[in-house]
C-alpha cells in the first residue's frame, strides 16, 4: 500500500463518469458528491502484495494515525489513486480493502469522505503550505 | 524523472516559507504567487539516475508534449515534487533541470509558471474528472 496525503483547508468531489474498472459502487445521492473542510487527502493505491499481508490495515491504520495526530485533524478523504507508481492489487482486493480502512477509522470517531470506488470525479481543494502538507509513505 | 499530472480549470499557487532544501530561489513579486487557467500542472520529481542520462530532458519533453498535445492545453504548472517514491537527485540538478525543462518549453510556446524552487506553497486547485485527467510516467 501507499499513499500521498494533501492537508487541506477544504476539499470537494463530484463524480463525472465511470472509470475502466470492472469493480464499482453504485452511486447515490449521498455518495456522488462531497465536501470536507480541515482535513487530509489520502491518495491512496493498494497494491498486489497487500493481498497477502494478514497486517496491512493495522499498519496502514497506524501511518495514518501518526499523520493524523501530528497535525490534529480528525477529517479524512480516502480517495482511491493509481497513479503513485506501485502495482496494484485487483479490484475487487481494492474496493474492499477502502472498506476496510474506512471502518476501522470509523471506529475510532473520524469523519471519513470516500468517493465510490470505479468513478472519475472532479476534485476541487486548497492543499496548506506547512512542511507536513505533503507526506508520502509506502507500508509494506 | 517521474511526474505527475492534474488538467486543471484552474491553479493557484501562494509560497509560504523556506523548504529544508540547501538550495532554493530567491523570492520576487513575480514569482511569490501565481496562477493559470485551463492547464496541466506537472508535479515533477528529478531523480538521482537522471543526473547521468543525457537524453532526459528529450525524452521528458516527449512525454509532456503527447499529454498537451492530446489534451489541447498549452498552459503548464511545473511543480516540483519530491513525493513520488523516487530516489531525488541533488537539489542542484533538481532546481537546473527544471529550469532546462521550463527553457525548452518555453521555446515551443507553452505558457509556463513555476513557483519558485525550495519554498513551500498553498495550492488551490479544480481538477477535471475525465478519463486522462490524471496521469502518472516515469522518464527513464
Amino acid at each position: 500500500m501507499r499513499f500521498l496525503s494533501f492537508h487541506c483547508d477544504y476539499f470537494r468531489y463530484s463524480t463525472t463518469k465511470r472509470s475502466r474498472s470492472r469493480v464499482f459502487e453504485e452511486l447515490t445521492e449521498k455518495n456522488k458528491e462531497g465536501s470536507l473542510e480541515n482535513l487530509i487527502v489520502f491518495f491512496i493505491s493498494i497494491e498486489k502484495q497487500d493481498e497477502t499481508d494478514d497486517q496491512i490495515f493495522q499498519k496502514c491504520i497506524i501511518e495514518i494515525e501518526k499523520i493524523t495526530t501530528q497535525l490534529k485533524v480528525k477529517n479524512i478523504v480516502l480517495l482511491s489513486f493509481a497513479h503513485l507508481f506501485g502495482e496494484l492489487s485487483s479490484p475487487e482486493f481494492g474496493l474492499s480493502a477502502l472498506k476496510e480502512i474506512e471502518n476501522l477509522l470509523n471506529k475510532k470517531k473520524y469523519e471519513i469522505l470516500r468517493p465510490p470506488f470505479g468513478w472519475f470525479n472532479e476534485l476541487e481543494l486548497k492543499a496548506k503550505g506547512h512542511p507536513l502538507s505533503r507526506i508520502s509513505r509506502k507500508i509494506n
